[in-house]
């Protein structure tokens, strides 16, 4: 799907699956094997927050809409997004001891130097996936749960398995413990294009599950920044876009994209992993399906990233390889 | 040549090219495509620094032992490395600035966060190129030649292609810029792996070639801290080898190592470029020749590291495909 081009040829090449479906669930188009199992990875994360809006905890909580879009984020734990959380955990009586997401160095490189100046270590509060433990700490509350939320066999977690094997149409296979020690569900690439179809076709359904899914993918895209952060490819293309669309990426090379003015749900794995190619896969999937501009800066700097030396040579350059998605 | 376990399934999965080749030139075992044409970066250092020994530049300039180490090394710019071409390139009369490999953050925490704390940009003597760019200004001045030494027309890397040619055994397609800026040159798996087992039996010639050959090679397993760092694969590895092998990384998955007891040579690529994936091949391998043990603690480090999650649970682990090596 991606090459990295370096002088007299491509150094390094990517292989991937993408999936687009639309609301019936079946596929438009596909790449690579639609078959294959994969784990989501944060990609999934507006499927673990859809229990928090579903049960009614959000309402019960009286969360605001950036508290629903934290809730999907993986956020690069900049100052506004820590300030968020902590100020959502204060008002559930809760503080930082309680997430079980562990400590992550903050992404935000003004923070991050500035915490290493100051001899500050960082929190659970700063981890990519805090806005997420905040959604699960919530429901706990609100369900009367016990304190380990990240357990699988915790009725949040639960929850969360229920909603993502309705959505995704699918039995999961199992699930792996993600980076924030919560279990993360299989499934197929079709599974989760198909979810992400059933999420874009949600305003369409007045039922409990679709109201809440549309909520969600609504606060997605009203606050790109939250979802990530500046630089971020998530928020970046989300503000590039000339439609609404809510745009996740997941670790280990995953993309996904709700496109509710057309019913359609996107997935994209890069087989290897790397992000390097799934945001040049996924900036060029966006740019077939028209939900971007390919001469917009923010779509280039990803569908087309050039590489420099150390000392400002232009070395080579990221390119979608021939034939995809065209 | 790799997979990435994670819960139910391998959730990413890197495949490679790798190739020992005998001191005749000839393959003696094979993974992927050994005519696949690849950048060997930094895993051609011994390349690069070897018409600085065999031009008599080095004996000119009386440089020791860990200096020819420095030449051939991707070191990490912790202090030892820093110091250690500031010094040459202050017995050069000359100065960091004279340098063309651009500045690089230090791989080293505790240096990188002394130098946050203290307000001190990161030059060029930080760049893991900096021993292999003194050896480039060694030759310059021995040369007599203009300062620029970098670009391709320069005495210097005409040189170095020249050596390229001999060693590999082929005519270069072309060259791509490297991160520091100097050419490197095309060539094919076979050709590296084959420039890598001239290496390992140059000390049975007696040409000024072979003998500068063996020198290098020397120097490179004489001092595998100055080669990489504290931590890193290629000074491991080194370190834990049964025998004496030169050991060297290259950006975009690359590895070679030099085997003088046996006149073998070996390069490793992964076609995506990952490190995670390249060094967990490349100590398959080693295991594989009996150059390691596979319970040497740091062998199993890069062999078999298991993935945790931020909070420490065990998540899962990075391990060699089935049916590789064997």
């Amino acid at each position: 799907m991606v090459e990295i081009h370096r002088g007299p040829l491509a150094e390094s090449r990517h292989a991937g699956h993408a999936v687009i479906c639309d609301a019936t669930g079946g596929i438009v188009q596909a790449w690579g094997d639609p078959d294959a199992m994969i784990l989501p990875r944060s990609s999934a994360k507006m499927i673990q927050a859809l229990p928090l809006v579903a049960s009614g905890a959000a309402e019960a909580f009286h969360l605001a809409e950036p508290q629903l879009a934290l809730a999907c984020a993986s956020h690069q734990g900049a100052p506004l997004h820590v300030a968020a959380v902590e100020a959502w955990l204060k008002d559930l009586g809760l503080e930082e001891e309680d997430l079980r997401c562990g400590p992550e160095v903050s992404r935000d490189k003004a923070l991050r130097h500035a915490m290493i100046r100051d001899g500050e270590a960082p929190c659970q509060l700063h981890n990519n996936c805090s806005g997420k433990h905040a959604g699960f700490l919530t429901l706990t509350e609100h369900l009367g749960a016990g304190p380990e939320y990240t357990a699988p066999d915790h009725p949040v977690q639960q929850a969360v398995l229920e909603m993502f094997e309705t959505v995704t149409g699918l039995t999961s296979p199992g699930f792996g413990i993600d980076g924030c020690s919560a279990p993360n569900y299989a499934t197929t690439m079709h599974g989760m294009a198909r979810a992400m179809a059933w999420y874009a076709s949600a305003q369409d359904r007045s039922d409990i599950l679709a109201t809440s899914a549309a909520r969600l993918v609504a606060a997605m895209y009203a606050y790109p920044d939250l979802v990530a952060g500046e630089g971020r490819a998530c928020t970046l293309l989300m503000r590039a876009a000339l439609e609404p669309v809510a745009i996740k990426t997941g670790a280990e090379g995953f993309f996904i994209a709700i496109l509710p003015g057309r019913g359609l749900g996107v997935a994209l794995k890069i087989v290897d992993g790397a992000t390097r190619a799934s945001e040049c896969a996924f900036a060029a999937l966006l740019v077939h399906l028209g939900v971007v501009d390919p001469g917009h800066p923010d779509v280039r700097r990803f569908l087309n990233p050039p590489i420099h030396s150390r000392s400002g040579l232009l070395a080579g350059e990221i390119r979608p390889a021939a034939g995809f998605p065209v």
